[in-house]
């Protein structure tokens, strides 16, 4: 049994730091890198793959919308079309950047506004799977467990990692809880530990109505900007250890 | 004897229309498309790829400064690192959307300001050689006929073509007279087509201080956003005819 | 009886000219001019402005959405704080531009998506008010006939400017009838002027339903980028003097 | 005898936070705020002046080129007139939001690359003095010691302070050593107490050359961005109350 552990890094802009890439990389098998339009930019994503190369961790592209105020956490009314451009767009430049540095990208997550959109919008979410289809057929997409991103994946050929999250609660029909919402974050590290072992070992997430329902993990979301974030991320690696889960990324063999 | 004639293209961004690349590309054999960060944007990007697809005319990239407010003619004081950093990300972006529609880049041209600092900075344009080598060997570097960028494509092992003008005046180290000076333009129709038979046949430019100076012409600049620049590419078009010049791009064969 | 006749300026982005400003000015009493989000520019803004001057015509503030590629007409998810920033922000810009030059700002119109969005979210009508009345109270501020926008302005006490247009299908509800759909333009120019005359003289519309329902004019919307624009506010013009009804901004005195 | 001891503040955007502007503002009698090109966004301007006002401190404006990702700290070769419009956008953005908040502004300070550029072109300085004038003949100009910026500002008829560096050293023609040579910073905290009194107290200055020369010292430039700044103006404030030197700002009575 194993379980691929992911993050988003490399989300400075010029002069401008945020997070703490060296420090989270240590508990991480694959990273997702921002591609400079709602974070990130061509000296900052350079370093980025570096980096994770220095860990060995498997590098993905993390596009979004070209929205740097609001780091591509609020929602634009695009085309489809438009999304396919920009998919494309901020996907080859990352590929150009690891090309020239001798890495592979390995996977493809939409960031913020874009993923969450892509998780229910059919049509943003077929024309996100088929710029990363159509520039490698082997590159794998993240997307929200069992959304409509995940399903456009499958549709049209992609292999593809369903996301869970270690601190975030569930809604019946497999959704996260909106952030706007009191209880939409789990605070305490045990109930998150424990809701990662149960999607992992049996497939199945408690919804903040208290049901059971089933969730497929196959990458687990940790976040690396905060302090704490480094406690959550210590104490799930410990549980997997002991679980005998490995982390391991998703990489095409 | 043969000739390239390259020009411009993808010059417009989203609702701001530039240029009229229709209309210019057949009289061309190679097409610069910029590519998001002077001018152009993913969708421009797309479409004009498919233009030059569509009339056989060979894809470059023609990254500049991130500049869209000045169109990337402002100098901007970048070290050789974040030029070497902004050449991959843009040519990257380009080859990505050249790749889903089924065609490759055959060369790259630096644009505006940058263009200009590279001919004469030996580090500017040693960064843009290697950004350019690193990414793909076979591309065929586009510079001022002589320039510093030339040389430092030809150290670096890749194929240049040295551009001239049509309807610019040439000072005696093979520069081109700064557009500041009054007699930096050649309007009369007749003296551009003679001067570029002269740098063809020749390899000869006759400079504004009456002087013939050596000029290496690989490929000859056309632009495409004026009306008379129309007039200017049919009569360069009807001279190479009756000389019995032909126009070919650079693709490596 | 009279009615004002508006017009949006200025959006031209540097190098990339949009709009043909000095060949509208002519038809209408007031202008509005971008703020440098959506389109505009610092020195498009003076020269537009200067422009505005000459024609003796009203100068008004067309904030817009921070979309230059999406020209503002992308649905940007802000919260209404963001919005009263934006708003602030852009008309103070234009504020200073004016002073420089010795004009004083007329009126507020907010452009495209923000426009639409604020003819029907109370909040985001509200922050936009509350922006234009703490910034002067004297401002007339341009909104969709009937819409929150013009109820917040009330609200508020700044004193309101109710738009119609000429060339646009109304719904039951008095809203425009989606340019998504097929039947939202009047290209024939005797329909539009009839409908025009019909909202100043009758203060009726007829909806694509087929019934009249009220509507109050105080301003109409001329378009000045494209050909047919100038045949439309050119019929418009000779209705209204045929009818007496004086073209007047609305300028407080 | 007083001075006034300036620093940047409001230098973060959107989500991307820089410096610690509650921590330094009790240090400080003058503070300058981005206005939005090279850092800052409406809502942390709005943020900033409240907080400025909070601790009663003068507003100023600080702007700059625009340059996000340099951080206003690249040379962009930008014409006098854009330069002149590109401080009446900024300043006249940072009007509006003070206006609303029930500020005004005090001053004018250049940020970065155009800071050190006015200094020593006299057609960028007296563009900036003119736009600075235009728009309010009681501001204050803050320029470089001895600069071409404060010599254009005293020209025109503004009221101008000459800033000096307590953590920079000087060479013979009263200009910054520049941050390329080794010796540019002074580390050592007494020595940077010792050569501001010097400066306040005695109007000179040691240059990296030994020699004591002339400077003006009208307001000390504070940093606050890191932790050994704070340890600065700790020590400054401090010799400043044992020599009896009031700390005041130069606002306009």
């Amino acid at each position: 049994m194993s379980i691929d552990l992911n993050c988003d890094l490399g989300e400075s802009f010029g002069f401008f730091q945020k997070g703490n890439d060296e420090n989270i990389l240590p508990y991480v098998t694959s990273a997702n890198i921002a591609c400079g339009f709602h974070a990130g930019d061509p000296a900052t994503m350079r370093k980025t793959v570096t980096l994770a190369m220095k860990h060995d961790v498997s590098i993905g592209a993390h596009p979004g919308f070209q929205d740097l105020l609001g780091f591509g956490r609020r929602e634009i009314n695009m085309s489809s079309e438009d999304v396919y451009d920009l998919m494309v767009y901020q996907i080859g430049a990352l590929e150009a950047i690891a090309r020239t540095e001798g890495a592979q990208l390995n996977h493809v997550k939409p960031h913020g506004a874009l993923y969450n959109m892509a998780a229910k919008d059919r049509s943003l979410a077929e024309a996100i799977a088929k710029a990363v289809y159509k520039l490698n057929k082997d590159y794998i997409l993240y997307g929200l467990a069992g959304s409509e991103l995940i399903k456009a994946g499958q549709n049209i050929g992609l292999k593809t990692a369903n996301e869970v999250f270690a601190d975030r609660t569930y809604q019946m029909d497999g959704s996260l809880t909106p952030r706007s919402q009191k209880n939409s974050l789990i605070k305490d590290v045990d109930q998150a530990v424990q809701q990662v072992l149960n999607m992992i070992q049996n497939k199945k997430v408690r919804t903040v109505q208290g049901e059971l329902i089933d969730i497929q993990a196959d990458t687990i979301c940790i976040h690396g900007d905060k302090e704490e974030s480094f406690l959550f991320a210590k104490r799930i690696t410990e549980a997997l250890k002991n679980k005998q889960i490995e982390k391991r990324n998703l990489r095409v063999d």
